[in-house]
């Protein structure tokens, strides 16, 4: 399939429409921002990294049977994906403290949670994605109970999949974001990305940070991380 | 009972012990502050209006079942209380959309909301009281699962009572503020104050504020508004 119409352009990732109507080519950037885009920069290679690992994890969570936006990866920064309408909900889950965490409570990062800490961000840039709770949801009526209900049960089990994976690379899961979306209007399933742009992740020997923070903080050898992720998820 | 040693003193209120460890005389101050306490100043004869006002409320709530640590009222500004630990959670129930809700999620203040939205703060001054879930509560150890489940239950009855009541006195109960405490280290009961400073009251027909947004946003008639909520209550 080629791409068609332009139609978004995010921070990270470009969508373009094809010659099916229900399926999109979702393009990845070397751009980053942080710090709510006051911070911008590129990363080198990043698209290409995300895309493979993107296609990675996907795949290997529609195998523990959560539906993902995923088709299959096209070339080195696209992606075929199902066209979603996007649940305007940032969902963060978290088994460590860190980032935005740890500043809300004035916690130190690296704190083990007991249970992992699910929280929803509304997803509006001009608000700063604020923390929300679920009464907020229904008041702003951007998803029913019964979708938080699988948005929730989905996470959970994309904490527990990841989790696993990623011991096995040696790497610690501290947290991630997750995206949702209705597919045809009506069928959730889990969209954007998964990636050291949208996890968190530590090596599990060194505790060294192998994510985004390393360009957030200028910690130095950003492209590189990225690249060791994708090493080792690929081994 | 008489007032023993000074044992806290918060925005509005003071603690003193009595000759009973399990019971502490609140006196209601007529100091008011707003926006994190960065606006300070007072509210003449704030301290017994809302001394009166909370003992009404307390008796009402206890009718329906509501545990508080109201005891009784001892003179204009002193009322006699259960000592609990308080929990640091202040407990937000909003019936219509105003004050940080409003600001939040960029809503316009007045709109009613289809149910109730409960939410949590961290009561911690230096953090301004941030906007939690469960998750937090249970990462940072404030209460326990079945605590939490109990505040909830209080909460939305408390919601019930105090909407009819105010309603029959021409008031519309926009949202309020509840803090909880463990009595005798283990029974959760209704703490804190229940007036104008930590209810949000309309007038029904007017839709005129008669609560702490006049002293927060300087419209004038603060006392007087304060004055007229006791007259009706008391009505």
């Amino acid at each position: 399939m080629e791409k068609r119409k332009f139609i978004y352009e995010g921070k990270a990732k470009r969508l373009y429409e094809t010659d099916d109507q229900d399926i999109l080519i979702q393009e990845f950037k070397d751009d980053a921002t942080a710090f709510d885009a006051t911070k911008r920069g590129t990363i080198g290679n990043k698209g290409i990294v995300n895309n493979k690992l993107s296609e990675k994890i996907f795949t290997l969570l529609e195998k523990k049977g959560i539906p993902t936006h995923f088709i299959k990866r096209l070339n080195d920064r696209d992606m075929l994906v199902k066209r979603v309408k996007i649940v305007p909900i940032e969902v963060t889950m978290r088994n460590i403290v860190a980032g935005g965490m740890a500043k809300l409570l004035a916690l130190d990062e690296g704190i083990i949670l007991k249970k992992p800490v699910l929280e929803w961000h509304y997803k509006e840039d001009k608000l700063h994605d604020p923390l929300i709770n679920d009464d907020h949801v229904m008041a702003l009526g951007i998803a029913t109970p019964k979708e938080l209900e699988i948005i929730k049960k989905y996470s959970y089990k994309v904490n527990e999949a990841l989790k696993k994976f990623f011991d096995s690379k040696n790497l610690i899961l501290v947290d991630f974001k997750l995206e949702f979306g209705r597919y045809k209007g009506k069928t959730m399933i889990l969209a954007d990305e998964i990636s050291p742009d949208t996890c968190r992740l530590w090596d599990k020997t060194t505790k060294e940070k192998l994510d985004k923070d390393r360009f957030r903080r200028d910690l130095g050898n950003v492209e590189e991380a990225y690249q060791e992720v994708l090493r080792r998820v690929m081994a």
